[in-house]
């Protein structure tokens, strides 16, 4: 069931083929409409309501000018209880000053009330335009009927409402088990352009049926955020909005651990990184402008923390990524990315692999390598990228995108 | 006297309408040669030679990476003595192993035997792609002839020698005096890419008659480069052979000062200032694909250093450098860009003015500004931005440029 959202371009090449199907979650249900905030013609406004047992946990952006929607959710994380998530498009509601904080307070009031629960179970998110007064009014008038038409299964509906630049609708699903019960979980997710660690304009709504209290819910999410949303970059901008929330709704009823780490919540773990990785990498393969994909591996760093570092420098540099859109194995740059990181890295040890070609080893071009798999290989639209530093054991993998004329078309022409 | 360069594209619409007039600099001669590392039919070797009691100073990129000839010269700076600088262009000698190290030992000690000094009072620097071996034996081969022609006032074919994508020639010159003896300073530079905090693909060679030891040189060196060379950003990515050098020849007889901060170096210190702000808003007048030169100052951060922290991320923001290209007072992204710079600021009591054009006061937007200076203002060359951060007395300038599709189209088709 598609919304249909008439004056948008079509998705880029590294779009998937479709949005995925995905089921229902025990607990939770989801509804988008139009309510004019900003865009003639499409839906802005998205609801998810949670039955009363859930438990909340959230990762929000570091942006010292945040907006008021992420005061609004830091301020309700530590009680780890959700009812409702409200989220609009078109316009962010940030640097709106005591305005745009009363608009969030009037808003999760309406919501409240439409559910029956607390204005403090409700989350609320914006994404959008910066600077200009939320015309709030035309949300809280549209909840009552949304809540109305809220079902299990309108998950692409609602990954349509949040879209912002974005050129396709994000979402993914998997399942797995605690303790032999079995669980799902779901996540929809927005972000194309100021993508960067610490995340992005992003934001991400992951639910499971799972039965897990929120600080568990927490340290969970934390780990796999790391590996996921923190692992991207497509322009190296923060947000002022970026928003994760993971949020459990306690109908599948597996046993009830207590700590993170428990091996029962293994293949928990797993599920939930692989979901966030895949919605992480939908946000990239959907980078402004991107034309290829790009995936770089650092190894043999001193932790992989930094390695995790050394990799965005890479995958951040606007000249190893516009190398990348003009085909150009240029390893050269990525050396040059490497030395910025600051992180340590022996320029005399360092290898560099290119669709599984070594280019340079010991700190050296390999004399004679072969160009043409690597010219195949560069003119294609998945591009590995491999770099060992030479120092240590720590590895990580970081995803971006290329640097084209697109980003700066949609970006030089944006508000205007 | 200009040396054809017949291939170079036009210089861009920030470029200065020509080089300036360098006077001679007493104990100083330079001159240029076309000795064939790379491109044909260009100048791409620059030497400068300094009577025996000259003096130096430096400062060099911070990168992990860093070039072979930047090793070369870290090792000689503690020694203070010059008697030549050798530059070629075309290849930077990095990321070239041991054999690029070799070969600055080799241009060095020809560069020795010709002028007739110890190799360790030559300095090198390298600048051009990565990673491609050095054919060193181009440039020895041309240093006893290059040595024939040096003459005191070649400055401006030696800054035609060290360019590489810059499109013209970097020079400035500026008068001072000590103590009531009236000194001279000149100074050239490349760059246009690769340009960041800290510093950039950047050479910068200063030169003075004046009479001051090594010590307090690198001391007036190290404050004049963080309000000059470490407040400007292009694009942000950092290069393996940024180099800044500044020597002096003593021939001009001021007393002695024996420290940096003595009052009769006050005209100096300014002069320096002002020639190495000259010569870095040149490098972004010259970046790539700049249409539109942006002076950003910031006040009320918790201190200088934060106060440019905060100016480079915002100079930095490739969503504020596409606004800026659109020609879009898009002060929203300023605000994003501020958040992101990890220093303290008031979201609640950020002003930005444009053109001089309150346009958001006490963090929200001012309601009813007059839009049609601001829109004129975008439309012109020389963009000023104005950032009040609201937490306390620090204030800085940076300066960048926009980001075009001028940009892209230069780096993903340079090497290839």
């Amino acid at each position: 069931m598609s919304v249909s959202t008439p004056s948008r371009p079509e998705p880029g090449p590294l779009a998937p083929a479709r949005f995925p199907e995905l089921p229902a979650v025990a607990g939770v249900r989801l509804g988008a409409t139009a309510c004019g905030v900003r865009y003639p013609g499409r839906t802005d406004l998205c609801l998810m309501t949670f039955d009363p047992a859930a438990s909340i946990a959230g990762v929000l952006t570091r942006s010292r000018t945040a907006a008021a929607p992420v005061d609004w959710c830091r301020a309700r994380l530590p009680t780890g209880r959700v009812r409702a998530i409200v989220v609009n498009s078109g316009n962010a509601n940030a640097f709106t000053g005591r305005a745009g904080w009363e608009s969030v307070v009037r808003i999760a009031a309406k919501v409240a009330k439409v559910v029956g629960c607390a204005k403090e179970e409700v989350f609320v998110a914006s994404t959008g335009v910066i600077g200009e007064p939320l015309p709030d009014q035309v949300i809280t008038d549209s909840i009552a009927g949304l809540f109305e038409t809220v079902t299990p299964k309108s998950w692409q509906p609602a990954a349509e409402a949040i879209m912002t630049t974005d050129l396709f609708p994000k979402g993914a699903t998997r399942r797995a088990e605690i303790a032999g019960v079995p669980v799902t979980l779901n996540g929809i997710a927005k972000g194309s352009g100021m993508i960067a660690p610490d995340m992005a304009t992003m934001l991400a709504f992951v639910v499971t049926d799972a039965t897990l209290p929120g600080p568990i819910l927490q340290s969970l999410l934390n780990r796999a955020n790391e590996r996921s949303f923190n692992a991207i970059t497509v322009d190296g901008d923060t947000s002022t909005s970026d928003t994760v929330l993971l949020a459990a709704t306690g109908e599948a009823v597996n046993p009830l651990v207590t700590h993170a780490a428990d091996p029962r919540l293994k293949r928990f773990r797993t599920a939930l990184e692989h979901l966030m990785i895949d919605l992480a990498q939908q946000v990239v393969r959907d980078g402004e402008g991107a034309s290829k994909f790009v995936t770089i591996t650092v190894t043999g760093a001193a932790s992989a923390r930094a390695a995790r570092r050394i990799g965005l420098a890479v995958g951040g540099s606007p000249l190893v990524k516009t190398a990348i859109a003009g085909e150009d194995a240029n390893w050269g740059r990525i050396v040059m990315a490497v030395g910025k990181a600051g992180e340590k890295a022996d320029r005399d040890r360092l290898a560099i692999r290119i669709g599984g070609v070594t280019v340079a080893d010991k700190g050296e071009r390999v004399p004679g390598y072969d160009e043409a798999p690597v010219a195949a290989h560069m003119r294609g639209r998945e591009i590995e990228i491999e770099v060992d530093v030479g120092v240590g054991r720590g590895r990580a993998t970081v995803w971006t995108c290329d640097l084209t004329h697109g980003y700066i078309t949609i970006n030089a022409d944006y508000r205007t």
